[in-house]
């Protein structure tokens, strides 16, 4: 048996809040399954900084946690990345594709060991479509 | 000149709204550049594509428009299908550098025959980052 691992959502305002509903809406998840938190506003970067640090250095001391960011070079990818560790992977430009394969996987039990977020991330790029690209090609076939 | 063309995300619940709230906060967006439409639990098909035909045949008859999807297969997805033509172009899976660049190119005043959808689309791939991965590979150069 290998280690259960936990999943938090970083995001501009109320982006994780919504990635929240939709997951909730799809799989029935609860606030077990996915935490959030909103950069927002005039939020001053100490205070979320410090707020982060609390979330995972206090909550998720010795877990193993997965932190899903919405934008490499955005301020709440950046103000998580110092927290990059072994036992803290980050993927950064997530989509409801990814946020889902990632949340079936932890219902499923699958272990932070097993976890393959690169193939992952790999299925997740193949799930963004240009639909009209997608009809055209299969009529012209 | 080309024509202009708007913007309308349609996914499960508050994610789309979650979408606009960040974007909103990057870009200091306004109703009139991105519209959102949420699939909410317990509402019936039929009542959701009549929404979807009341927006997107009504209010933006004879305008070119492009329909962010949040899960290729997903009900959101399947209900605005039918909707696809050339002056309605549909993108599944987006992320949030995919909506950013969208946004931008708008905003920036980008017509709707410059708009160069597949390349933003790998754009987006692109920007789906595993950080772990990435810093590892960058001390090993």
């Amino acid at each position: 048996m290998g280690d259960a691992f936990d999943i938090l959502m970083v995001t501009h305002a109320e982006l994780s809040k919504g990635y929240f509903s939709a997951m909730k809406l799809i799989l029935d998840i609860n606030n077990e399954d996915m935490e959030t938190v909103s950069f927002e506003a005039g939020e001053a970067l100490d205070t979320f900084s410090e707020k982060l640090a609390e979330i995972i250095e206090k909550k998720y001391k010795d877990r193993k946690i997965i932190i899903l960011l919405d934008l490499p070079g955005g301020t709440p990818a950046n103000m998580a990345l110092p927290f990059l560790s072994a036992s803290r992977k980050l993927v950064a430009g997530t989509n409801l594709p990814f946020v889902l394969e990632l949340m079936i996987a932890k219902k499923n039990g699958t272990s932070w060991e097993e976890l393959d977020l690169e193939n992952m991330i790999e299925n997740a790029k193949s799930s963004m479509v240009f639909y009209n690209k997608l009809l055209k090609t299969e009529e012209m076939l």
